[in-house]
């Protein structure tokens, strides 16, 4: 069973019902709904659903808004329905979850409740980015601020196991983010990074730039939380940008606007390849349990695909290959270590 | 009289004369070729440039290519182009420089030739990035990795400066890049900037998203050189991505192609104005003289616009300015302290 927080978003929590909906009957995925029982109820009429196999309610009376400060709201609100979603998975009720909502209070609840991965120092979002070829992997898209040359190590192998268990790339490329090629390039963290994953064996193939995310070359892009996140939202916003700026140039000529008119159909087709909300959002990994989390905008499609994407990862097992190639690295033992 | 670096760029030298060259008679301003004589005697025959009211040319029998370690070409080759460059600027024959070639190796020429202004911890590299109101301010652009609190509170005072004298904003707003708006967010650098920024005497604005710097309300956006570097390498890409991505959807729609094409002046536009040549490159700030860097691929048109705003920036004293704001603000007394 998957669990499916409705309330957390900024969407009203029908479009989220509705997307888990259709992707538990195409995919045959058994869903619980958690957060305002009647509310759920009363949406579940309205779409005329009497009985849907094994759909089940968890009533949450709380919900941790988008802007409130993680740690104190998942103290405060026990009873809200990221909690409540997490709890499921911890007494196993749910093998994991889906949440529309704020990433920061789901990365705590999940901490609290279900734990993190047998040698994992830093749980980590990995999310999609567009490229020429097709979608590659950013990891960290945002969770972890200041990280440290261990962290990194252990999201580059993290990223390469989801590549290689849910894109089904044979032996993806890692790359870790930088600001030139050359090996003497980067700051302190990216500098000492590098000489860490050299020495694993998997296809690190060094130093990338900014320019070098999108050749579709590179299937895991390796950086901090903080990096992450800024070029997840830079490239968001000048892909919609660049259409802004030529209906500025193109003005009132009225050929040109004829011609941007026309060539249109491709525009909205790159608009929906682009749009954050058809990935399902982004990936929580290094956690005892799967978890999706939306954008915030997420709607009926972001919930659609994320509900598919939490059954990608658990059918795909990608948790317990983390374990095994975290100990082959020998990150078990350095941890160990660290902790004497 | 501004000295000219011809050698040091991927383009011949050819390009940067005579960029170099209508910027002079254009603008009225003496410039001196640093470089081979032969070749630059060469090209002006070429170019069937007699004598040019104060021209002059100075002989350099080394180049610092763009892949050299920066502290090991500049001790090594004394007789760069660009070290002769500071070098003039630090005996009083030139009063700034342009160089189209390596930024680690001007930096490092300039540190040692001509030094930082007075209060100046380190000196940094300014630039332009497209907004949809026109171009805002990304400082640092690349000059440092690893920075301090203190660094990015002079970067922003900098840009503030910059943006006042040359750009001509009457109260210029200042952004620090983070992860998103609320005070809370942030790394540990940008969470300790935030908290000098506040209590600077000017108009700062607080943290800003990757989403915000495109809205052209932010006029300077601060940021430490690791983050700015990759910054502009994305939004250069993803401008150029966007219309190779439309055209794969195009395919063999001819409607679409035809469309593409009646509109294709406006993307022409577009495309010289978000490429980063039109801007002449990067500005140096904080040191003893008034430096532009070019975009490694710099052509005429960069060393036009370079020269002319090496120009700009002498004739509208950026630097007495910031040491004027840097007093003010306080920071000569912490630095002195810093250095008992």
């Amino acid at each position: 069973m998957i669990a499916v927080d409705v309330m957390s978003g900024e969407n009203p929590p029908e479009e989220i019902i509705r997307g888990a909906l259709r992707a538990a009957s195409e995919f045959n995925i058994k869903i619980a709904f958690v957060g305002d029982q009647d509310h759920i109820e009363n949406c579940l009429k309205k779409l005329k659903i009497q009985s849907h196999r094994g759909l089940k309610i968890y009533h949450a009376s709380e919900v941790i808004r988008m802007h409130e400060i993680p740690t104190v709201a998942c103290k405060k609100k026990k009873d809200s329905s990221i909690v409540i979603c997490t709890r499921l998975v911890k007494e196993g009720k749910a093998y994991g979850l889906f949440s529309p909502g704020n990433t920061g209070a789901t990365l705590v609840a999940a901490l609290m409740n279900i734990g993190r991965l047998e040698g994992i120092m830093r749980p980590t979002l990995v999310t999609y980015i567009p490229t020429i070829k097709g979608p590659s992997l950013l990891i960290d898209a945002g969770a972890n601020m200041d990280c440290a040359p261990d962290y990194l190590a252990q999201f580059a192998v993290m990223g390469e196991v989801f590549a290689k268990r849910v894109q089904k790339k044979k032996n993806p490329s890692v790359g870790l983010l930088s600001i030139g090629g050359e090996k003497s390039k980067g700051n302190e963290l990216t500098l000492k990074t590098f000489d860490l994953l050299k020495d694993l064996d998997f296809n690190f193939i060094g130093n990338i730039e900014g320019y070098d995310i999108f050749n579709g070359d590179i299937d895991v892009i390796v950086c901090d939380g903080f990096v992450g996140n800024i070029v997840l939202k830079v490239t968001e916003r000048v892909f919609k940008l660049t259409f802004e700026f030529v209906w500025q140039e193109i003005g009132d000529h009225l050929l040109q606007r004829i011609g941007f008119a026309l060539a249109y159909p491709a525009v909205r087709k790159l608009r929906t390849k682009t749009d954050p909300s058809e990935y399902g959002g982004a990936y929580l990994l290094g956690l005892n349990g799967d978890i999706v989390i939306g954008h915030g905008s997420s709607d009926a499609t972001t919930a659609y695909n994320g509900v598919q994407m939490v059954n990608l990862i658990v059918k795909n097992r990608v948790n317990e290959l983390i374990v095994e190639r975290l100990e082959k690295f020998g990150f078990k033992k350095r941890l160990d270590s660290r902790q004497k």
